[in-house]
């Protein structure tokens, strides 16, 4: 697809191409650090700096770092697909999460009602009389007492209140109200007659990479589910940085944060309104949105400066939300939408978190069960009906495709499946869409460390193993690589292969969520054989597999039945509380009772940490069944 | 004083002065139906239409009405002193009621706490460190759960949040914030450092002529009172009509409701930073501002419909105003001030009578009060402390000047005394700041109606009696009159007369009311003698001749220690509502206890008003000492 930009002589590449909506991978913000923004010039020229991650050969070829150029004339730039966005595979997994969504929707309502946070009642009011001339006001107040939980005060707003009185005449004294169900009761909307009991809400997950949404059906007497429509998008804060540092970085920068919080809304508004084009239905009948999302975009979104929570000791402004019109952060929707969001527990613990642990039912059981969300950074929590802890570790973007040479996010093109033949040492892989591999995504990265360990081309230390007679195995110029498909073989034109720099990352990554587990565990005073449920939870979770998790020390050793997969908990969460104000309490009082345990800095972890630098791990026997493969390669 | 006002050609003259701020009394708000917009050409024409109420050598002279002539070129216009509006005497009285104002707030802050509805706190918030790093709102909450009611959740609006990462760390973890305490609690502000305790708020009651505002301190520390300063002035909204009716009309009028709004916003306004100004207090320390109205004025105020109001069966949109930021009426305070309202109970009893009824204690006792607000509309409260009823009758401007040939305000030159010589039929006047007189105001008008009966001038029907023998009594244009000044010893070169018409309206005013008063009596199963109490309430109030209003039927003949007089009692209750919530809780509970009976198309009352139209009444066994005085006469 091509695009023409106009720019101004001098400006920097990487902000024309945000500022004109175009895509480009980067994931340091900017700063020229990650590498990942290569453009290559294919007519003109730009005025760019050289950078480690640019061979000689390519910048003779003309690539450059988006970042670190500006334009000076016409030019002609060719963004690599490797540097580009690709939307498809996020609604694939979108869909996916929608065939299992239905029955897990069904037990929630049952058991804390569908009653949603806003509500829609029709009303017929008295007309008033000389023996009943009480105000407009008392009269609507009057009618919805009798509304199951209307019988406490009702705020009716001034706003609403304006031109009210003409409205309910006109209306023949029979008309829709929309009633905020959840903390203080207000009426939000007065529509002449009976607009039909239909209402929609929206659930929101605001992740850092991906925003999906839900159109959902308020209706009651509806049998047929409450999910009517799904969509999701590449969050376009992408463009300002992948992971929630570089956010709060750019935010920090003049008007940093109010373009932040823009364009998460502008991503956030193409939804709503793919939404509900696809389903014909009317703006003004969105009563109400739900968001989640870790504490960085809650900020972000609600435009409240994060900066302190990359500060030690990393507080958060806030981790709750007052509810506000959906129109005061930028949404398009009817003035009188409601914004509701999932409150979280700390910096780091956010309402994606306590979405998802509300929704997988740990909270309900007596079991103890650990619920882990892993992306680039590793949330886990543990407990049970009586208790939780919650931390967060750095686990770092190794899965999420940062820091490693070839790693890439979950794409069409991405390497997510790899197996090593043991005696040929010659792999095979699989790519998502099965298009040419373009590089490697986590649930890769995973099967890769596990089978090159599975078949001895690495050791435990995730060193290659000497006297390997491969050719895979060769010395580049990052040192030890090995080579998971050649250059004709790939879209990119370039050999793709896995370091040993890529492999120290990614098991410094795994080794933090283990180490991190199992500073829960201690704490609470169990081991991870005491654990009966490992919850799994976000999009990475779905393409992992298991077995190899287990073998790179990822994931513990327990029996394949007690994992259990929950794909986007946080959209779910936010999905059920949209539709039962019940559950959206019960969301406040899980992440109320989450005891943040604080890893930074704590000496426990960075001794958990070093143990869980090896392959599986130092301590093997928490690791039997691998250890015996290892032995027995 | 002169001014000189720039003005299209073909505007009108009575829009050029409302715009330029001049206010010219006009009754009937511009429809050439009142005839009290006198002006007179002193240079240059008007396009003038003529008026019934201009005779030939006045229109001679130059007289004309504002309302019915539009300019074609310069002009020098004078306004007579009885066309304008004197703000003088509304010092005056809001002067006397401060002096007793003392001792009354004492007794209620004694009973229900001096804790205002917005207090101020300052608070030292325990730095965040790695043992304990909840976020900043939840820090604020915790700092404030310990003062006394805070314990509840505290909602901090995204405001307040925006920026106050920042402002915590430059503060030091030490500052001010301002909690609304009633109703939903809330942070409205949040400012650096301990700006000290003292903050302040602003009653104001918003009369159809006056309004009147006080600058209240909030600080509990501060034993001397509670009023720092007064100031009134007169309702800008006089110049689109004198009762609440012509402004009803009006606000009908295209942009109609929102120029009445913003004039009656700019009054408070004007009285705000005189406030401000005369203490030398911050405009950022107001914390809060309480007002109280009548239903109407309530309904202009906020920007809301009155139109029903005074549409049979008289509907008032709301009786109850929920708690906005002052800038949402348009109020210049800081963005965080907080409005509040004393609530109403019906299109004509409104808050104004509540705040009374709240401040007379009238429900408090066991004995039985009336009270009586009379004004355009006599409001009434008849209970104790089981039970109130409540009335408006509509008693017509009489007692405000209004239908009254020489009727006037309570203005400099107004009668307000008139003894009339029983052998002579001379009378004596008095006016207010004893210039020379222009007018009669309302107490004038119960004196000339009772010394004129008790002289035997006229008769119990209220007609000149025949064969009195003095040249005060003649034929004029509008029938029989009483002369009470000569041309020569006036201000206005005319007359001043009572005539058959006058008496006539003045009658059915005071019918209307101890008419009102009568069926609330019946309806609580009691009679006049049962009171313990006659609590007069209002500006009026102040300067009624207790014998002369008996005499002539408005009030009902008890014995003189049974009337109390209470001056701005809406003004009152506003301020002790502004510093003890606990006041402001119980007139609500006031307001909701109040049972309205609705006198209009009511059997009952048209009996009572027939029986009240002879002086003092048809019932002469109801007023024996009066009926003794006429029979001695």
């Amino acid at each position: 697809m091509e695009r023409t930009i106009p720019a101004e002589e001098g400006e920097n590449l990487l902000e024309i191409a945000m500022k004109a909506g175009v895509h480009i991978n980067a994931s340091c913000g900017g700063r020229g650090v990650c590498g990942k923004c290569r453009v290559r010039m294919a007519e003109g020229t730009l005025n760019s700096s050289t950078h480690p991650s640019i061979g000689e050969e390519d910048y003779a070829a003309g690539v450059r770092l988006a970042c670190l150029s500006s334009v000076s004339g016409d030019v002609v730039i060719e963004i690599p697909l490797e540097s580009q966005v690709d939307r498809s595979i996020l609604r694939r997994s979108t869909v996916m999460s929608d065939v299992d969504a239905g029955d897990i929707d069904e037990a929630f309502l049952g058991e804390y009602g569908r009653e949603p946070l806003v509500e829609r009642y029709n009303l017929t009011i008295h007309r008033p009389d000389e023996q009943d001339n009480i105000s407009d006001a008392a009269r609507i107040a009057r009618a919805l007492a009798s509304r199951p939980g209307c019988g406490d005060p009702v705020v009716l707003p001034l706003r609403v209140m304006r031109g009210l009185g003409a409205k309910l005449r006109d209306a023949g004294w029979n008309v829709t109200v929309d009633v905020v169900m959840s903390g203080r009761k207000e009426i939000t909307s007065i529509t002449k007659g009976d607009v039909g009991a239909s209402h929609y809400a929206i659930a929101v997950d605001i992740g850092t990479t991906t925003v999906a949404a839900q159109l959902l059906c308020c209706d009651q007497e509806d049998g047929k589910g409450i999910i009517l429509a799904s969509s999701s998008d590449y969050n376009r804060q992408i463009s300002f940085g992948e992971d929630v540092i570089s956010r709060i970085m750019y935010a920090g920068k003049r008007n940093g944060l109010r373009k932040l919080q823009e364009v998460v809304v502008s991503t956030v508004n193409l939804l709503i309104g793919e939404l509900l084009e696809e389903k014909g239905v009317d703006r003004a009948d969105v009563s109400h949105i739900v968001v989640a999302g870790n504490t960085t975009m809650m900020h972000l979104f609600y435009g409240i400066e994060p900066k302190y929570i990359m500060l030690a000791p990393y507080t958060p402004l806030a981790t709750a939300f007052p509810p506000v019109g959906c129109g005061e952060v930028g949404l398009e929707t009817a003035p009188h939408a409601r914004l509701f969001a999932i409150p979280g527990v700390s910096s780091y613990v956010g309402g994606d978190i306590v979405s998802g642990v509300a929704l997988s039912g740990m909270t309900e059981r007596e079991g103890v069960s650990l619920f882990m969300d892993i992306g680039t950074n590793g949330e886990i929590v543990l407990g049970n009906r009586q208790w939780l802890l919650c931390a967060s570790c750095s686990a770092g973007p190794a899965f999420e495709g940062g820091g490693i040479e070839f790693g890439t996010r979950a794409a069409p093109g991405a390497i997510e499946k790899v197996r090593v033949n043991p005696v040929t040492l010659e792999p095979m892989i699989l790519t998502i869409g099965r298009r040419k591999p373009l590089g490697i995504c986590g649930s890769g990265l995973i099967d890769v460390v596990a089978e090159l360990l599975l078949a001895g081309v690495i050791d435990r230390n995730g060193k290659f193993s000497t006297g390997q007679q491969t050719r895979r195995v060769r010395d580049g110029s990052n040192g030890r690589e090995y080579v998971l498909c050649f250059a004709s073989e790939t879209n990119i034109e370039r050999d793709i292969v896995i370091t040993e720099i890529d492999l120290d990352n990614i098991i410094r990554t795994k080794a933090a969520v283990y180490a991190g587990c199992s500073v829960l565990l201690e704490n609470g005073g169990l081991a991870f054989g005491d654990l009966d449920m490992v919850i799994i939870a976000g999009g990475f979770g779905h393409s992992i597999d298991v077995e190899k998790a287990i073998v790179m020390g990822l994931l513990p050793e327990l029996p394949a039945e007690r994992f259990r997969f929950m794909g986007n908990a946080s959209l779910g969460g936010a999905r059920i509380a949209a539709v039962s104000r019940g559950f959206f309490e019960k969301a406040g009082e899980v992440a109320r009772s989450m005891t943040n345990i604080e890893l930074s800095n704590n000496a426990q972890f960075m001794d958990e940490f070093m143990a869980a630098m090896f392959l599986p791990h130092t301590d093997g026997r928490a690791f039997p069944e691998t250890m015996k493969a290892l032995k027995n390669r």
